[in-house]
């Protein structure tokens, strides 16, 4: 069993939704009590704390008259943008500080800018309610992508600014070592690497590596020369142990529980020892740097660790935070239990063993588990 | 009460759906019984019907040399595309004839041409369905973009083909006279202006104008100089009477039966009085030319009416073809009348009264009702 450290911060719930055996399961949909849409204020927040951030590497590096060639649109993507609103109120912020540019840096000038925003995630994602939600005053040209953002879903040279919060750190899918009985990273009675023997660990570092390789080789063919590319997603300082986390700590919890429930005959042993989350929530900055300059193709203007949770509140709600997780992972546990019965009962437990600990949950909050960070496509 | 002639030719049901007082109504979503998916082979058929007319139109007057430039994509949208799979057709047809059109011009360029897709219909239009049914193996960047063509919804000179089909007959809502009690156009016992005074003719007329002014000058923006427009939706010859055709027929069926059902106390007569469908399915030549010369910035291309129904078997499946109506106009009934039970009977009877007059069907087939246009964005 895995030790049961105290979770403390938001989950790291991504937009581009984790994966089962069968398929990428989405965040869920809709707008009703366990969807999305409703429960999504912390990665709300936690992107809004990288804003400034965002805005002073506009100001200073996002030389917007020398990417627009012959117009005057910018066309801007967030991938893995969910259902709404986190990605609306994401995308305006990112409009109105190239706005500010370009009107400091042209007073006089009558020419307005004009804005194609690309809405991006999986085919399954809930496309209906995303566009239902868009704000009724925008004044930027809509559009949503259907696609996984690990290949090119753009034409080339197309983009001058991407943009992706909470996204990275899932997996399009789990490394195959996993779901072999005999391999070293056959991971039995744990749903992640988190406390998990290397051979698991190592397995899921090599397929963030790969994934990530799509990734910028992707965006390399669609932004422009000197366009911008953001990500926000989970991190980890190199010698940080990810069980010492507050993100680790839930995904031992959420494997304690599956056992437990083993134990009373819920479900089989054999049902939690292949189910494992596609969830890569460590990936350190050195890392990040090695795979940026393997591609090539971009400069790095920023990287860095942040602290995402120094604004909760204490006391956390914890049954808030809880529907966060619910939202963005119900949909692997549907996937592979099947029982919707199990699924309220993992989630509940879960709630029960973070309330448990309560007292310590804010020992955690200062951790640095949020990369930031900017890079520049050469031109 | 309308008289009942008889119906022959699929209906005039759009992609881009009926309007109600309380807002538009999109076509059947989803793939179930009722849904535009599975009933809309029609609309597949009569657009098909125009494929070798698009093919020239691109090989002779499409001059993607100059339309493009610094770059090789070209973006084309199809306007009102409903839920699939019509579009993914007609879009792979249009995207052929260019890629044909630049081997032939350069046949020995190795560099070949990238193709953005976008799929627009109104917001409500049910984009899940549509999105998770793109083709598998598709060579082209899709997107969708909700919101109403009658207005600008992409950037401007973003667009180097636009294509819309079965959509431009819908009206985004009821001329508002129809709506007061002693205004000529109140239009008592009937759903269309079929068979009405000259009161309600004119209400539809003038705001079936008002609408396409706006479409035409948003497209105006959007196109590309040199880009190409199609339009295909429904029309009639000046001289025809639309009682005389088998959508008018259909339309003055549907106000016999609502008339029936009120005096079987299963309606309200000012229910009937109160509804009706926003569809302008008339125009001639003529008028067209008229609205597309006043705009100014397109020449015409080509300018014509043809017979969509000619292809179609005799007997008519009659049934299948009330499922087609019902796919596209269900929404409107249900919205106007509430009782899932009053628009089963609708329906019930509709096929009914068109079985009733089965063996009269043919007589109308060769009515020239689709009207087909090409224009082409000024430089």
């Amino acid at each position: 069993m895995p030790p049961e450290p105290m979770p403390i911060c938001p989950p790291m719930s991504g937009e581009n939704g984790p994966k089962t055996a069968t398929g990428l399961s989405p965040t869920n949909g809709g707008n009703g009590t366990y969807s999305y849409y409703e429960n999504s204020y912390y990665q709300r927040i936690a992107a809004k704390f990288e804003y400034q951030k965002i805005n002073d590497e506009i100001s200073e590096k996002f030389n917007i008259e020398n990417v627009l060639s012959l117009s005057r649109t910018v066309r801007i993507a967030d991938l893995g943008c969910a259902t709404g609103p986190n990605t609306f109120i994401n995308m305006q912020n990112i409009m109105e500080a190239i706005k500010h540019k370009h009107k400091t840096l042209n007073p006089n000038s009558s020419t307005a800018l004009e804005f194609q925003v690309f809405f991006n995630d999986l085919v399954t994602n809930d496309f209906n309610t995303l566009f239902a939600s868009l704000p009724k005053d925008k004044d930027y040209f809509a559009a949503g992508v259907p696609g996984s953002f690990r290949g090119q879903i753009f034409p080339e040279s197309s983009l001058h600014f991407v943009y992706t919060s909470h996204s990275l750190h899932w997996l399009s899918k789990l490394p195959a070592e996993l779901e072999e009985e005999d391999s070293p990273a056959w991971n039995k009675g744990r749903v992640h690497y988190t406390s998990a023997p290397d051979g698991v660990v190592e397995a899921y570092k090599s397929q963030f590596s790969k994934e990530m390789e799509k990734f910028l080789e992707a965006r390399a063919k669609e932004l422009v020369g000197g366009g911008m590319l953001v990500m926000i997603f989970s991190g980890a300082p190199k010698e940080m142990h990810l069980s010492s986390t507050a993100n680790g700590a839930m995904l031992d919890f959420m494997a304690s529980i599956l056992m437990e429930m083993v134990q009373e005959g819920m479900i089989k042993e054999s049902q939690v020892d292949s189910f494992n989350l596609p969830l890569y929530n460590s990936a350190t900055p050195e890392e990040i740097k090695g795979l940026v300059e393997r591609n090539g193709c971009f400069s790095i203007e920023r990287l860095e660790l942040s602290t995402p949770s120094s604004w909760l509140e204490n006391p956390i709600d914890i049954a808030a935070w809880m529907m966060h997780v619910r939202a963005a992972m119900e949909g692997s546990f549907i996937k592979h239990f099947g029982s919707s019965e199990v699924v309220d009962q993992v989630f509940t437990r879960l709630t029960k063993k973070h309330l448990d600990h309560s007292q310590m949950l804010q020992t955690w909050c200062n951790q640095k588990v949020q990369l930031f960070v900017v890079l520049k496509r050469s031109n």
